[in-house]
């Protein structure tokens, strides 16, 4: 057991020889057992104990920790608080209020102190009890892996990881090592922060899988070891996948690209969607709320939306969150944020109309600007047929009798876009037809031969302002964006 | 029910409209209902029914399907076969020997009508009750995720694939179904491949989970499903990373290449070596044998030992297998198998001594062949310091008495390498620590002058023979391969 430790701590929990380390002591057996490891290993050890004022007896628990830490002449760190108080506060139960504020309080004294790791007893049995939840619950592939010998981040660092170095080490082999060295814990103190839940798994659930494999808690450990392998290999897959579509992180609101999304294995696209709505959202895991069926039912509705996107373009996903879809965005928003505003053109809805000299440049904010030249038919052709660029146009508004204007949209405007059989159609029915972003609508530039509207940058030049065999002059305009926003 | 259904036949299972599909039709509340589910949606079933002859009803149970198909016009196929026998024969249980010689009649019969699949009555509740009994014995990620849709290629055929429709259809949903339809089915009868283990966990243990998650079904289902896709990545992953590791597969052995091996993340590493031993062995996954934990052993002993390769370059993994490291190479191989011949020279053990003249040429076997020639000392300095390749040599002999030979080695040989302070060692000893492989030292060929060896094509010239200031006159060699072996 010790000859496994000895590559567990400095391999899996990357501790370096002699490093101070904060090791949270209950009194239990494990943590008992981890402090005695830790001080024979050489490690300058800060034992700190959490006094939950939860049972009676737990001021003569925090005593009886002072008084075994000075057998080694540490002086344990005391720490407590009002655990019933956080718990009606935030609402979590007493033992994850209890859990809450012992790991803040051992980070704390970690920070203060300039320990390298934070150390924790959990032993291979909470393991296989944490996995087991797991998979009661519901649990992705991530529940799997149960604990880590090594996590940073964690919930309370960025700097100080938490270690865990007993993992492998069964509950039976720390009682034989405490009765081995004389440790005497005390009863159940460990057990303080097990739930009704956890001890019917240890005690219930776990003997009657024994009757169906006796080395069962071997294979559940086995397998949450694996599962670790396997999840950090996806966890680096997701990064990257990531990377590759995260198109936009606002206020309140994710957007990715839709086509890169798509593109990716089913399952880096559920991991993607649920780390955008992590990123909005604290999902929470607990097994009370059930919101594990939540989670994954939201999933699976994102993915289908976003396979087959519905004629709305907007599904709820619960959790007060929606899923917007744009010409090739799909944004993971609040119900109540603003999405941000998108790359694009814009007026402001409801100012007067801007006239638009040739030749010209109008300047129309956030860096973009639109000029205008007086060109030749004859120059004019072949890029009027071939050019690529949506926000170029070629126009022939002789036929027009008013000057060329900008504006944004107006009450009963229509629009005959080049290439549509037959008439004009309602200028808002355009726009979604075109999947122009609903938020973008009202600000989008349009320009005008005087009442009529001849081209929608980015989308289409009208019918009437077509280039013609008859055409002479034609007005070639360019609306680009020049400097990046001031924002 | 349907709808969902319509997806899964089309989507999950790839099944084409109206196909031909061979239906497995124990007579029980499953098979019934899908059989009666394909007829609907228009496929051209073909129902098979296996009589085990395991029970005193069971000629009855074919009877009934053979009455219940007729119902629907279709003509039943009947197979049966000596359960029992095959059974004892084989060595595996009598659920597992049903299993077998069944699932061989479905796909005789789909190959004999030209079947584009064989579908079978697998649901939801089979699909918790697999993912359980794979936890239960020690599964790792590929476990978890139970039964497929659509399963191709399979224990049973490379071409015709094993659909599986009503994974995602609840066992309460199919006997409502069957009750609606007026299906009638035997009691029982698809529980007649339903051993002790999976009874118990039926009746026993997910009534037991029920108490912790009263939806633990649905969790578990959902946990596979959500699995199937991250094993589906690992999979492909693994796919790419076995052809950049595999160096040389041959008989009862196979090589992967160390360097690249070793650049995989872990979770690769564990699928690459699985994958080497499962070339050479059937690895069983039966519970009862308990060779999950064999498994799991094993492959983290042949890591440990590919990280930090043993003194010995040797290890046993159990199975009858070992692992022998060669330079840049493992190997894993059954004890039995001769490596394969490695992708070097050689010349035959314990023939005469093979002349050398110079200039000349002379062939060694395998496209191998040494050619020599005289060159100046001027000209052979500057390659003699800074050549690269172990295959070329410049040797001055003008020392040595006896003329130039090729052999193998003999018991006594000695050598002095270059750069070795101090005097010679046992050619043995040389071979070892500059790690030629093993199999390959008995054939190596030795350029000798005389009695002395002078080099070791691929390793050292010898000290006697390098070039010196005063050194004249030069042999340059050169051992190439300038045609491919003509096994």
């Amino acid at each position: 057991m010790l000859d496994k430790l000895h590559t567990i701590l400095y391999t899996d929990c990357h501790l370096s020889p002699k490093s101070v380390i904060v090791v949270g002591v209950s009194g239990g057996p494990d943590s008992l057992c981890l402090l005695h490891i830790l001080l024979a290993a050489g490690f300058q050890v800060v034992p700190a104990h959490y006094n939950h004022k939860l049972r009676p007896q737990s001021a003569e628990d925090a005593r009886f920790v002072e008084r075994f830490t000075a057998r080694y002449g540490l002086s344990c760190k005391i720490g407590s608080g009002d655990v019933a108080a956080f718990s009606r506060q935030s609402g979590c139960s007493i033992e994850e209020a209890g859990r809450i504020l012992r790991y803040r309080f051992l980070f704390e004294q970690a920070a203060l102190v300039g320990a390298k790791a934070v150390a924790v007893g959990h032993q291979a049995d909470d393991q296989v009890e944490t996995v087991l939840l797991h998979i009661l619950r519901g649990s992705g592939l991530t529940g799997l892996n149960g604990m880590a010998y090594w996590q940073l981040p964690n919930p309370w660092s960025q700097e100080i990881p938490l270690v865990r170095p007993l993992l492998s080490v069964w509950r039976e082999e720390i009682l034989a090592y405490c009765d081995q060295h004389n440790l005497s814990p005390v009863e159940d103190a460990s057990n303080q922060d097990v739930g009704f839940v956890r001890n019917r798994l240890r005690h219930e659930l776990i003997p009657a899988l024994e009757t169906f494999n006796p080395r069962i808690r071997q294979a559940v450990w086995r397998m949450s070891r694996s599962v670790q392998a396997d999840v950090q290999v996806l966890d680096e897959l997701t990064q990257a996948a990531w990377s590759e579509c995260l198109a936009q992180s606002g206020d309140g609101a994710v957007s990715l690209w839709h086509d890169r999304l798509l593109r990716q294995p089913v399952a880096l696209q559920r991991r993607l969607l649920r780390r955008a709505i992590s990123e909005l959202r604290q999902v929470s895991r607990s097994l009370s709320t059930g919101t594990q069926d939540v989670d994954f039912e939201m999933i699976e509705l994102g993915l289908s939306a976003m396979r087959q996107v519905p004629k709305t373009r907007q599904i709820d996903l619960g959790l007060g969150l929606r899923l917007i879809f744009e010409p090739n965005l799909v944004w993971v928003a609040a119900w109540e944020s603003h999405l941000p505003k998108g790359d694009w053109p814009s007026v402001s809805p409801g100012s007067a109309a801007l006239p638009l000299s040739v030749p010209g440049c109008l300047p129309l904010g956030d860096g973009w600007q639109l000029t205008t030249l007086q060109v030749s038919a004859a120059d004019s052709w072949p890029q009027f047929q071939v050019h690529m660029d949506p926000y170029q146009a070629w126009l022939d508004i002789s036929n027009f009798s008013g000057a060329l204007v900008v504006r944004s949209r107006l009450p009963g405007d229509r629009f005959h876009p080049l290439g549509l059989e037959g008439h004009s159609l309602k200028l808002s029915d355009f726009m979604i037809n075109m999947k122009l972003p609903a938020r973008a609508r009202s600000h989008w530039p349009l320009v005008c031969a005087g009442e009529q509207i001849v081209w929608v940058p980015g989308y289409a030049v009208s019918h009437l302002a077509r280039l013609q065999p008859g055409s002479h002059v034609v007005v070639q305009l360019k609306l680009e964006r020049t400097a990046q926003p001031s924002s």
